[in-house]
């Protein structure tokens, strides 16, 4: 019975794990194919291509590459954890560097196109995200790959780690809408209301970013898919109950 | 020593809690503040003003009434059970009414004014949320108010119950930025750029949103604001370990 149930968790997982990854690159996919087909492709050199470089990036960087840098502690659970951190924390660099390739592409088509910069609250919410992911990504450096904390410190900031990185996900899937609407108000203002292609698939588009989300909450925050506490890891980690002395270790 | 840092604790949590309730009926004030300075008002004829009741509402209803009653398991966790419970679906319906009176605020508004129903983002995310949260506040009366449910039923619906809660929460203040960047970008489009006062006003209503969301967040998650575990509703509730097979007992 007990053998039953775990099988089936493992194959609910799977599901689970698989079908993140199908909206994930499905909504990477969508946005690229919305710029390339509805907007004439990509480009660098400051015109109306290069910002559709902007929102490719933006959902590549910020919510897909993140939220698989968040899943790989549930992906590999039972591998050795430094090596989980690593691929954590490559990941996420990853993200980083898109999301900095798409912040600059933007920037500089409304440079070259004299549109003023960072006046709506698509612009507002996505900077405060980007700086708030640059110093969650640098402080994750400092705390845990090349630790100069001391493990109490580490201890204390670990659930702060967890809390930001996933509010953090929710911020980039929010934000990522607002620019959804923005284009669509921009782009297809007067036709948007008689539903033609354009604003239904990025209606839909929406919706896809929005399940991405829902399924990684969903896969983070279950118990049963945490990492399993090793004692071997437990004695030589921060992760140790003693070090804490208000709660009980917290498994990112 | 323990006494000091449980003190601390219970002041960062009244902290908290001040701040989650002036982020959020900030937010009520702002909205209202928008609707009436800026747009000329309320009514309920059909008109502009009748529309100025829709972001209102859902701003009253879906954010701050909801996160309040998420809330109160925390402000009253050491309150009868039974009672909390009772507040919790009080709060709730009185959401539902707020919300369902604001949705028909601009449906009747669209009709009046012959603009198109349901073609943006916005509104597609606006009516799963507000069904998907008429079907919370159905299950939780049917599991947890009235229970008609086996007790393995309910045990095992809670944690679903609890992520579906926070998922709403999250959903709303979504929709809600979505929300203001669709009425600033139909009201203001030509100006937004030049950083006209209703602009920024309602930018930063966005962001006192995402902050209303971040801060019950962090007290809905933090492990020692929750619910201590009491032997007595135990052993009479359906949070009792031995009816799950898997995992431990969630007390929302």
């Amino acid at each position: 019975m007990a053998d039953s149930s775990s099988c089936s968790s493992r194959s609910t997982f799977a599901v689970m794990v698989g079908l993140s990854q199908i909206l994930g690159l499905g909504s990477v996919v969508l946005i690229g194919v919305w710029m390339g087909h509805y907007h004439g492709g990509f480009a660098w050199d400051g015109s109306a291509y290069q910002f559709n470089v902007h929102p490719l990036c933006m959902v590549l960087g910020l919510v897909f590459l993140q939220g698989d840098a968040i899943l790989v502690y549930r992906v590999f659970r039972n591998e050795e954890k430094k090596n989980v951190k690593m691929l954590h924390g490559l990941i996420h660099l990853l993200a980083l560097v898109v999301s900095i390739v798409g912040v600059t592409a933007v920037f500089e088509n409304h440079a070259a196109s004299n549109i003023t910069h960072m006046y709506t609250l698509h612009s507002w919410c996505g900077i405060i995200t980007l700086i708030l992911f640059f110093s969650q990504w640098i402080m994750g450096l400092l705390f845990f790959l090349f630790p100069v904390a001391s493990s109490r410190l580490r201890a204390a900031y670990l659930p702060v780690h967890v809390v930001c990185g996933v509010v953090l996900l929710v911020m980039s899937i929010g934000t990522s809408l607002l620019g959804i609407t923005e284009k669509l108000l921009f782009s297809i203002l007067t036709t948007y209301s008689s539903f033609p292609p354009e604003g239904v698939f990025a209606n839909i588009l929406g919706l896809v970013l929005v399940s991405f989300g829902v399924v990684v909450g969903y896969l983070i925050t279950k118990e049963e898919y945490r990492r399993p506490p090793n004692p071997e890891e437990l004695s030589l980690s921060v992760h140790f109950k003693t070090l804490t002395e208000t709660g009980s270790p917290t498994t990112p």
